[in-house]
């Protein structure tokens, strides 16, 4: 394929999450094991958060045949259901990328997909499905789809809309995504399909993220120039290390920061283990494991800030910083444990359509 | 649930299918039992209809999963394929009938389906995807959706666009579908659900028409006061007495009548009969079974007719009345003996989608 047929030769490029949008979509979670009680919990979480967001803008939730009668009656009336097979439930990772060019054209990238590292390090076998989401998207769209030629996911990078990416070392340079692909080379890629000019590169993302360190669970863009971080004060745990590493490049790239805490630790209990089937090609969660939680892995809606909650003693005070960052915005938090059993949050759970110029 | 709900207490009627389009529906056949050699003749055939009327109008083609990529692949760029799962592939029975309400919004008829008889004279079952395919098709186009507390199919009507539907007695008032449903009370759910004002009865269908006899086989309007009947001049044949009596039914209605030859009889053969699968549920066709053929069974697009051509000597009539009959369109002729042979033809197929108003 040529250079000509990428998004950058065609004016196209990612706007940033807080632009203005026609939408959101969503997977409806399904596989037993990955999500407890026959997903029934997670179902309900994925509910409200779809509520929550579609008080604010249209949500369209992708639903399996199996499940699509249960998933229209647990939804709101306001939320549009349609079928769509998947592996899992992670619309940021598997859904288009939606780009637009200048004259308003909405048109999403469709990258390759390989459940976060393939069949040495992926978190299940087969994707088959899952590669196909973004492509299932950009046609209900009508949308010009651009097939990537590598493997990346929603979550592992951040736009400004403004030329600026955030991407982490940890999960572009890992040889599990693209075996052989350089540093250089990805930035190409980046370049290309986001129409961006400058990457920063963070090193790690949050400990047992098991996306290999999505940026999307460890520091987001609140506006160009200022980035908010999940931020650790206690040397005993791993992410006080990485939450520094990453203050100082994003630093020394020119950008500002803001910290927000990071949750309270917490842990899969036993009796939320033992409600996830067992399977030779899934995740195979243990008691005690520990749980990537993060606030910045919220979604901005229109005119909202949908953001996940614990019931732990950090939640307040990340509901301040997140009103406090995003004054013109409505910050709703929403019960997210069952999503972060999952293995990610309300960011990686959704992707943003951007509003395109109407026809 | 209460008569206030009925899209006629919502001002909703159902258009002409002459009237403009926004776009229209199909369904990608797939099932081997019956449509013979894997359905690959078939979904060449649908294809070709699929191209011929996107030269139109918008074309959706709904595909399974597992047909998704070679649905894609076959068929024209244009044709927006979406993924919905099915039992079988007539969107004309099993899609939504699409209302208009005057200022023009979108909205649609779920009718209960049941594989054109149930149980006990069905033609396959399950048929649970194929009662879902309609609320499917609302969803994706976030149209309001009355579910209709009885069994019909879109193919066992046909609208004027002003007030009068035209049916068959050997379909509506076969206890097949809807058991101890008197006259009165079909004539209520199409007073309801479409919006007519008038109904003529017509008698039987064509012969050997597996839908027990559906109207969209036999006759069809030209315009209000007109209707094109598929006619035989054949006293042998048994579609004379009926093509005479529905006739004399069109005329005692008050309504005028052209005539457009019945195909060259056609028949099932050995070749074709061995290419389909035998299946406990299915159709279970044998060869030199009669071929249920009409000319009438078209599609109106936008400025077009498509319509089904068999090779046989009729064609080239039925070619001329057509374009007599409507001569602001062009009339296309897609050879379409493979979607005869599954049962149908090409208005069978196809589902229109009014126009509405513009955001």
């Amino acid at each position: 394929m040529s250079d000509t047929i990428t998004p950058r030769a065609q004016n196209y490029a990612m706007p940033a999450e807080w632009a203005p949008h026609d939408g959101c979509w969503m997977i409806w979670p399904e596989r037993p094991d990955n999500w407890r009680l026959g997903a029934k919990p997670a179902q309900a979480a994925f509910a409200a958060v779809a509520g929550a967001i579609a008080r604010f803008e249209p949500v369209t939730m992708l639903v399996s045949a199996r499940q699509f009668a249960n998933a229209r009656a647990m939804l709101p009336a306001a939320v549009r259901v349609v079928e769509a097979s998947s592996n899992d439930a992670w619309a940021r990772d598997t859904g288009a990328t939606f780009l637009l060019n200048p004259a308003g054209d909405l048109a999403g990238v469709d990258w390759m997909f390989n459940a976060w590292g393939g069949l040495g390090h992926g978190l299940y076998f087969p994707w088959d499905l899952d590669d196909q989401i973004a492509a299932k998207m950009l046609e209900i769209e009508k949308a010009k789809r651009f097939r990537a030629p590598k493997v990346l996911e929603g979550g592992a990078i951040h736009v400004d809309g403004a030329g600026t990416v955030l991407v982490t070392e940890s999960c572009l340079l890992d040889q599990n995504r693209n075996s052989g692909a350089t540093r250089a080379e990805m930035e190409t890629l980046l370049r290309d399909y986001l129409g961006v000019e400058k990457i920063v590169w963070l090193g790690a993302g949050v400990p047992h993220d098991e996306t290999g360190g999505h940026v999307d669970n460890l520091a987001c863009f609140v506006r160009p120039g200022l980035v908010l971080l999940s931020w650790c004060d206690d040397p005993s745990d791993p992410h006080y290390q990485i939450s520094r590493d990453a203050e100082s490049r994003l630093r020394a790239a020119g950008l500002a920061v803001e910290h927000i805490p990071m949750p309270t630790p917490m842990f899969l209990t036993d009796a939320e283990a033992a409600g996830i089937d067992h399977s030779p090609t899934g995740m195979n969660r243990a008691a005690g494991e520990r749980l990537a939680a993060s606030y910045v892995n919220f979604y901005a809606a229109n005119s909202a800030i949908i953001a996940p909650c614990f019931d732990v003693p950090t939640d307040s005070e990340a509901h301040s910083v997140l009103q406090r960052l995003f004054p013109d915005r409505q910050v709703v938090m929403v019960p997210a444990r069952e999503i972060l059993l999952g293995g990610g949050n309300i960011h990686c759970i959704t992707q943003q359509q951007p509003r395109k110029a109407r026809e």
